[in-house]
């Protein structure tokens, strides 16, 4: 088997700085984690604070923290340093080698979407994003890894594209679309569905978006692991 | 302008755990930083090195440490830790978008390629590795960011593939022919490197390997951000 794991972000329109933070990395037992956080308002302040949440969660991960105990000690320690007045929502997916599992952790009231085959579930338990209290509980979900998995994830500027027009984006219908196209990378999927959005901001995001896609795929090919970044620099011109 | 980072990694023939270690970061400024390293050795206990050392690293830069810094930081505390028994290679590739350039800091004997266009050069200037020694130094190269350029890192295990059998690889020379053809993607040189030298290895590389291009394109897209793992996992079987 093969697990897959395309992003796509954007900034919010006209800022230099997304607030969303993401990163990939290693876990001691050889699997991955990825870690989605976005903090409250946009630009500066919430870089610093999903960058903070981010590196605690990954600093943590890389000593055998569990990701639960990880997301509660990345709360705990906003809270106390903003006393529950900035929150900043939190995803951790992570292939666990050890479990056989992708455990799927949400400090995030927006939904993820699971699919297998044909049928598309939506996980919408109430979740509370990080910093809002003492003894915040992240919501953690188990799920076999298997052929033909395909997870959705993404912060709230996917929810809230085109919603100042009148026109919010239906997310699970737009997954159900591509999904019935003939086995869809995930890269087209988390494109597919940035690209939705920001058309429905009429190419202005309201908000820094991300969108995460984990794809659990048969193939057996080489044992050779990949990695490709793209990264758009034209904020470089302005120093070159 | 677009920047591109493209990765391919195995691991040592019947050996699970790769030696190797390298995390893609984001720096505090919004641009990105690779980070490479190389435990003595091979198996678990070289991964544990070489997690340590990017970590130190990796927490370093998110601070605003500066490269070289961190380099050096992460050396003394391996020469302490360990006593100069054991040592780690380091490369770092930093997209810096305060100084529109690429940082490139090597603590590893193997050299660094740097293409523009029809030319090729190698950074072969004499660098050691971490944990050597008290004092020891970074070699920091500092590449202006503009269209045409690609950069191609590697570990030893690159350097090493086929020498068992007296066949050496010519990484330079292997490096031209795909430079050769139209526009190559990173990812496409950074796999025909990685299978050249499992080739030469007769499909059972004799050490670890990992190779990083990065490539500048005069790309002027969207304004998203892309990133894509693919993770072969037939690991899991074993626990499922």
């Amino acid at each position: 088997m093969e697990v897959q794991i395309a992003v796509a972000k954007v900034n919010k329109y006209a800022v230099s700085e997304s607030g969303d933070t993401l990163e990939v990395v290693e876990r001691p037992n050889g699997g991955v984690s990825v870690v989605l956080a976005d903090g409250q308002s946009s630009g500066r302040g919430a870089k610093a604070i999903s960058q903070m949440v981010v590196r605690k969660v990954i600093g943590l991960l890389a000593e055998g923290v569990r990701d639960g105990a990880a997301a509660r000690a990345a709360s705990d320690t906003l809270f106390t340093e903003k006393q529950g007045k900035v929150i900043c929502t939190l995803n951790i997916a992570s292939l666990d080698l050890n479990s056989g599992t992708i455990v799927l952790t949400r400090n995030n009231p927006a939904s993820v979407f699971i699919c297998r085959g044909e049928e598309i579930d939506c996980l919408e338990e109430e979740s509370i994003p990080l910093g809002t209290s003492r003894n915040v509980r992240p919501v953690i979900t188990e799920i076999a890894i298997e052929p033909s998995l395909t997870i959705v994830i993404y912060t709230d500027g996917l929810i809230h594209a085109g919603k100042r027009r009148g026109m919010p984006m239906d997310i699970g219908a737009t997954i159900r679309a591509v999904m019935e196209d003939q086995d869809p990378s995930p890269q087209m999927l988390a494109d597919t569905l940035l690209a939705e959005a920001v058309r429905l901001d009429e190419n202005r995001p309201a908000d820094d978006i991300s969108v995460v896609v984990v794809k659990v795929t048969a193939r057996d090919g080489d044992n050779v692991r990949r990695m490709s970044v793209r990264l758009p620099i034209e904020g470089v011109m302005r120093f070159s």
